[in-house]
């Protein structure tokens, strides 16, 4: 017999809604909320480790809460909530009936190490909106690069807007977070060339090889990369624009960028 | 002097309301509300008539205000507005200060008419997030792209969400829209190729010579593009993936087409 909540002030009710909406909790336990069969099942292959898996009978078979529990080597305690609760805690209403509570990973950039030749990394700085995060993690998947770095982040990566809007790509990548100043460290550690998307002294993408090495740096939108990139940027690259307002969303211009890359190493 | 409103229950602050949320209510009046300096400024150059300027005189300056009327040559009603009503009716919390109720074009196919040569025209099929329209308007706006096409559109193009995200470039590219088969009609009539991103029958995307007449068009990330536009496609494209998930935001998919398009003919 599986555990039953049916009371919205039962603890873990009440911690899940904190660890969704509070970034300081999540930091503070290591946890996470993951909704969504695929997420779920793309965490696990990605290593995530589930704590509590809380599903809603109502919604989700029998057969697919027998098949996570034996995806996840029966670690995780599963807890049946009814439909109400359900409702109250997950995103999209009554579509996938599954919840989980999942242990967070170190993504300080101390714990990445790339094996691969000739690189292909991007980095965004200090990017704003969760929804561009997780466009820049669909393309990032796509592309299968190396990395993804967010440098300086505004947020925790365990935001349910980024998992949300990755689609589950933020499972699927390398991630890494740091400060501007460790992770330019880290690329000259690597013998990376940065390419920096910026006005100043830049020079077409088109015209970079981006057959070495490669890591791409992008800014926010409102006001670009800092001045510790463009001091330390191998080269700057500009997306040509010829519009009234020359204002690209930075998950566009990211992705036009690593394909880019991607078109010159013959996918 | 100006008019002043400083009451909720005044028929015009209703009826704003009711535009920013009714598409009904944009389509049944022609209408539509503008909010922002910037964006009633591209309103303006690109030819859009404005009915009714309101302003809250705690937050812009008399200078700007003397500015937009001269701008307007007086052929819009000023009207102010106090801070609390303001402070309801905007979305960005006592940024600009100024809101206008604009009139709208017909956006009906019909009424494109294409003058360049070598056209290079993007076509989204139902698209279904306000955002990803308008991070496809800023890239089409960045490239200067000959017209942006929504066939089939979910929603009119004055809905609040698609100007914002937009940044005002609503404003500033040639915009059509209309059934699948209205816009299939109108590429065989400018002898436009279509290029359709499609899993089947696909080539990849930069084997494709972009320099001549051209329409790169896109589905929707659920269900790609219908039936209707695969057998009507000069040629299907795809944009190789090597990732787990492989869905890349409709938007950055269209970035990327675009600019490859741009690449090839020099930007």
């Amino acid at each position: 017999m599986n555990k039953t909540i049916t009371s919205f002030h039962n603890p873990l009710i009440k911690q899940i809604v904190l660890l969704q909406e509070k970034s300081r909790e999540r930091r503070k336990t290591s946890l996470f909320v993951i909704e969504g069969l695929r997420e779920i099942s793309l965490a696990l292959k990605g290593g995530y480790k589930l704590k509590t898996m809380l599903f809603c009978p109502k919604i989700i078979s029998e057969e697919k809460i027998f098949q996570l529990k034996k995806f996840t080597n029966n670690e995780a305690e599963f807890i049946e909530i009814n439909l109400e609760i359900y409702e109250k805690l997950a995103y999209r209403s009554s579509t996938e009936g599954v919840l989980a509570i999942a242990q967070s990973k170190d993504l300080n950039i101390k714990n990445l190490k790339p094996q691969a030749k000739n690189l292909l990394i991007i980095i965004a700085e200090a990017p704003e909106k969760p929804g561009n995060i997780g466009a820049l993690l669909r393309t990032a998947d796509a592309a299968n690069i190396d990395a993804v770095i967010i440098a300086n982040p505004k947020t925790d990566m365990y935001n349910p807007n980024i998992i949300r809007s990755s689609v589950g790509c933020l499972f699927t990548n390398k991630i890494a977070t740091g400060s501007t100043s460790e992770i330019i460290s880290f690329l000259k550690e690597h013998n990376l060339n940065s390419y920096c998307a910026a006005l100043q002294a830049s020079v077409n993408y088109d015209t970079i090889d981006f057959k070495e090495n490669t890591a791409i740096v992008v800014g926010t939108e409102a006001t670009g990369l800092s001045e510790e990139w463009l001091k330390n940027s191998t080269q700057n690259i500009i997306i040509p624009m010829q519009g009234e307002i020359d204002s690209l969303n930075v998950s566009v211009a990211a992705g036009i960028l690593i394909f880019e890359a991607k078109r010159q190493r013959g996918f």
